[in-house]
């Protein structure tokens, strides 16, 4: 294994210390907490919140300031955080409002994600939240009953986090969340597994001239191992199953996310996304915006995630388009 | 070679035709031509542009933008672009005050850029331009004669576009870059080498516990390989010969860029760049400003590279601070 680390077992720690020194004019951390919160106050406002294990960086500390997250709460390498970091991110993003989770659909993160909403509650703080689902890849996996919460999570954020700058009350977040989710599907794949530190060695084999279709962002099997091929059928692949789950007719509007796995160049995420475009323009499909790099990566995984968020309503672009000032968006 | 492309010939064209798409809120491509133009006109204002060989993405087209760069020219994978090229891009930029080019220190791009200084000169268009070669390891190179320009080139970006943004005339900018190009240092090192899709397997080669110090951003050997070792390791040996290059004292102040390769995680970035600011304080030094990410890469290589930029003028702060409205920045 072949990384800039020091002790495996202080990875978190010293990239939380990282951050927190490079971009201390957005966030802080909160204490010797698991927790990035923001700088800006937003004071008498919904906080929201999003976490995970670490390992999808800038997922999810990259995505706290004015405009999306309040607070970022960070588990150990594919881990889930605890309860009790979780709260810490709770209190640390209650400006008097309520707090907002975000949660992907993974067992571990569910359940104390809850667990912490219930300490929470006892401690007076009004939490709701939703639970992303949207890769559509497999139904269960390694560590999820249902469908993974995958890339598309960093629209959900996007989008609740404009409308908790405006004033939106936990209610109304959760009653939005509940339409955007549906509206929100990816589909990964991979070249190469990522390697989780503690384990030295990548997470599954794939050959020379293979690839896996389907992958989730911990390692998690895909839906098909396939041969290599072009860039065109990749996205070809990716493109049947989305517009046919939903399915998306000429007229439909779009915004289209290519997510970057963690050690893929940008070359290739642009080549990947103008293969994209192309079949959304033969079926009269638009796309009205675009987001191309690395969002929800998985360590030093190669490959990529396609998110296609369908504009159902007019409000999801102008939320999108509105400004967030983060280390990452 | 696994890469997400279709034929290696058109990497390029389907790269900007994805990047103008995806980003046509802030972008475009000049008709047929290799440039990324801003959107933002900049009337009567200096257009700063810059370019090189493709795989060095963000750079140079994510650099495009109101506050940094006009236009960005891209060659072929790894090749400076043509002097018709570079020409198209000075045409693109040129709002009636005249064209600053930056030009990273190749024996290539410096022709052919100068050559195109001397026909937009036959146009009418009054061009001036710097030569970055802010590398410190080695003194002549694979295609450079002199130091290598580098990571650090997008500070020049970044300090100029402000600049010019605010009114700033041609002589300025070549007065401003002369006295800010040498107060500019950067070291690199990898863990794997580029792949060169043309190529189709690694520049060089390196044993499973090598890495190599001071290599280029086209696979140019560097100054040392060595052992793998730990990330605070790696940072005290950039950390020492950057500060003697300088020399710097208690006191300084710092912009401080670590940059990734192409593929290393961004959890190792914020390692390294942890390790690096704890020297830096240890010294007295302070950091006034910090960029982690991905800004200019090589293709798929693993590494990374330290900048730093000495804040010797606090109008260099002021100018790294102003908004810019880019893809990447």
């Amino acid at each position: 294994m072949k990384k800039i680390i020091n002790h495996v077992d202080h990875i978190v720690e010293e990239m939380l210390q990282g951050v927190a020194h490079a971009h201390n004019d957005l966030v802080h951390r909160v204490g010797q907490t698991r927790v990035i919160a923001r700088n800006y106050e937003g004071k008498g406002k919904v906080g929201i919140i999003s976490g995970g294990g670490s390992g999808h960086e800038p997922s999810h500390g990259g995505f706290v300031g004015q405009g999306m997250l309040s607070a970022a709460v960070a588990g150990d390498v594919f881990t889930s955080p605890t309860p009790d970091m979780v709260l810490d991110g709770i209190k640390a993003a209650n400006k008097g409002a309520g707090v907002f989770l975000v949660i992907k659909n993974y067992t571990g993160d569910v359940l104390n994600f809850e667990m912490a909403k219930d300490m929470a509650s006892m401690e007076g703080i009004d939490v709701e939240y939703c639970i992303t689902d949207d890769d559509i890849a497999v139904e269960d996996s390694l560590y999820t009953a249902g469908r993974r919460g995958v890339g598309g999570t960093v629209l959900v954020h996007k989008i609740l986090g404009a409308n908790a700058e405006r004033g939106a009350s936990l209610r109304e977040l959760k009653a939005l969340s509940e339409k955007l989710l549906p509206e929100i599907k990816t589909l990964g794949l991979a070249l190469h597994a990522a390697t989780v530190p503690a384990a030295g060695k990548p997470g599954f084999e794939l050959k020379e001239d293979e690839i896996e279709f389907g992958i989730g962002i911990h390692n998690e099997p895909g839906y098909r191992k396939a041969q290599l091929r072009s860039s065109a059928e990749m996205a070809k692949e990716f493109y049947d199953r989305l517009k046919s789950a939903y399915p998306l007719k000429s007229g439909d509007k779009l915004a289209v996310l290519v997510n970057g796995m963690g050690s893929t160049p940008l070359m290739e995420l642009y080549i990947f996304a103008n293969d994209v475009y192309k079949l959304l323009k033969a079926d009269g499909i638009l796309v009205e915006y675009s987001k191309v790099g690395n969002y929800m990566t998985s360590i030093d995984m190669a490959g990529l995630s396609l998110t296609f968020l369908r504009l159902s309503n007019g409000q999801y672009l102008k939320d999108l388009r509105e400004p967030a000032h983060t280390i990452a968006w």
